[in-house]
């Protein structure tokens, strides 16, 4: 079982082999029993298998090709608009028009999307999350017509694998991420050894040096995550926040 | 395997035997393997054993006893403070002092909680998490001496189960919660139905009559889950966001 998650990698290509609905529902089932805040349940799947619907979402996540190639495309979001419904339905009045509510909505739907990915991978499928969902939160709204109080988090494609790729081996050492008791800030050392068995992959060598770069975090900071991309998808995502609903009272 | 996804139980009861160093190791070691993005990795774990520690902490989740009685309890947090400093040490310029990049922080932290608890469960633990983290987050950053740029996002106690509770069986009907190409949103009726199950339980219906409410759903707005203090709890997040450099540009 610790093998099906440490054998965990990014499957990007599909095979035409559809999910069976059957199993798509016990995947959405395994992803529901997942911990969540008050058993609330402030999270909904959106599940897309139109090719329409398809080629619609796909330049919300930079036309990369696993949107239109994936059988099911899964967009996870966090969902107060169901929970505040029933609230109203029985005499109750909801207060969760408010930041900390999306984030638990933002976790709990986290919590779900990881467990569909671990069941999903148990059965053979493969699996690739998009970052993107948060970046184009508002396109996303407005293809899958979803109301106030529904933000979508993140995005699965999902699918039989045309090849499996090789486990990526790099993540950082592991006494690198965890500290006991309390943290223990890193010296410059630190961040050194750290990052020393990364930068010395032949890959990021030759992704330096195909980009004309310095460093390996350049990449990250130059072309892949910059500061002036992420501040303007921040101000997207806090315009989303707004419209949905989740800043209705002074924070 | 999607059994044992579907067989979680929240455990709140530890024996008294320890988790073994090499199994906690194991544990940490499978949540990094979920998908994160870009491979940044922008999270760490904080794991407290110390009694002293889990006795600070205790107040911050409200004395649930859990806190003090698991043998582990690991806080999650989004950590950028890593990636910044590699960044600055290699001549890059890190623009992750935004929203943008604290919520994938969160989804990536929350990815991998996700993993070490199936870790766990796999293994014969019992998990439950602490949704107080983001409420009480100034204190915890406190006392586990947390700097700039880290944030906690949820905390998870674990150890081996002194009692197996039954499986909650009363999650939401599958078709309440997922939606087929568009978001389809909810008639009266279908509110009714869906919470019908939930509602008809005898133990919904003897905490209904314990806290003299007429229904299920003012148990949440009047008691659990208030305005008040989900108010208060974001506007606490908000500034610690803020304190903690995720909100330096103008978003």
């Amino acid at each position: 079982m610790i093998n099906l998650l440490t054998n965990h990698r990014t499957v990007r290509q599909y095979s035409d082999k559809a999910i069976e609905p059957a199993l798509l529902n016990r995947l959405l089932k395994a992803a529901c029993r997942a911990s969540n805040t008050g058993n609330m349940q402030t999270y909904s799947f959106i599940v897309t298998q139109d090719e329409a619907m398809k080629a619609a979402l796909a330049p919300c996540h930079f036309n990369q090709k696993m949107v239109t190639q994936a059988p099911v495309v899964l967009t996870v979001c966090a969902d107060f608009n169901r929970f505040n419904k029933w609230c109203e339905q029985r005499k109750a009045v909801p207060g969760y028009d408010n930041f900390l509510s999306f984030t638990s909505g933002m976790i709990d739907a986290s919590l779900a999307a990881q467990n569909f990915c671990v069941a999903a991978e148990s059965e053979g499928l493969g699996i690739c999350y998009l970052g993107t969902t948060t970046y184009t939160a508002d396109k996303i709204i407005d293809i899958l017509k979803l109301p106030r109080f529904v933000v979508p988090v993140t995005t699965i494609t999902a699918g039989y694998p045309a090849e499996l790729p090789a486990v990526q081996e790099d993540r950082l050492p592991l006494s690198g991420i965890v500290h006991y008791e309390t943290y223990h800030d890193y010296s410059i050392d630190d961040i050194d050894q750290i990052y020393a068995e990364r930068e010395n992959l032949e890959s990021s060598k030759k992704y330096i040096a195909e980009n004309n770069k310095e460093t390996l975090a350049q990449i990250f900071t130059d072309i892949r995550y910059t500061k002036a991309n992420n501040e303007h998808f921040s101000s997207v995502l806090i315009e989303v926040l707004k419209k949905q609903g989740f800043f209705e009272t002074k924070n």
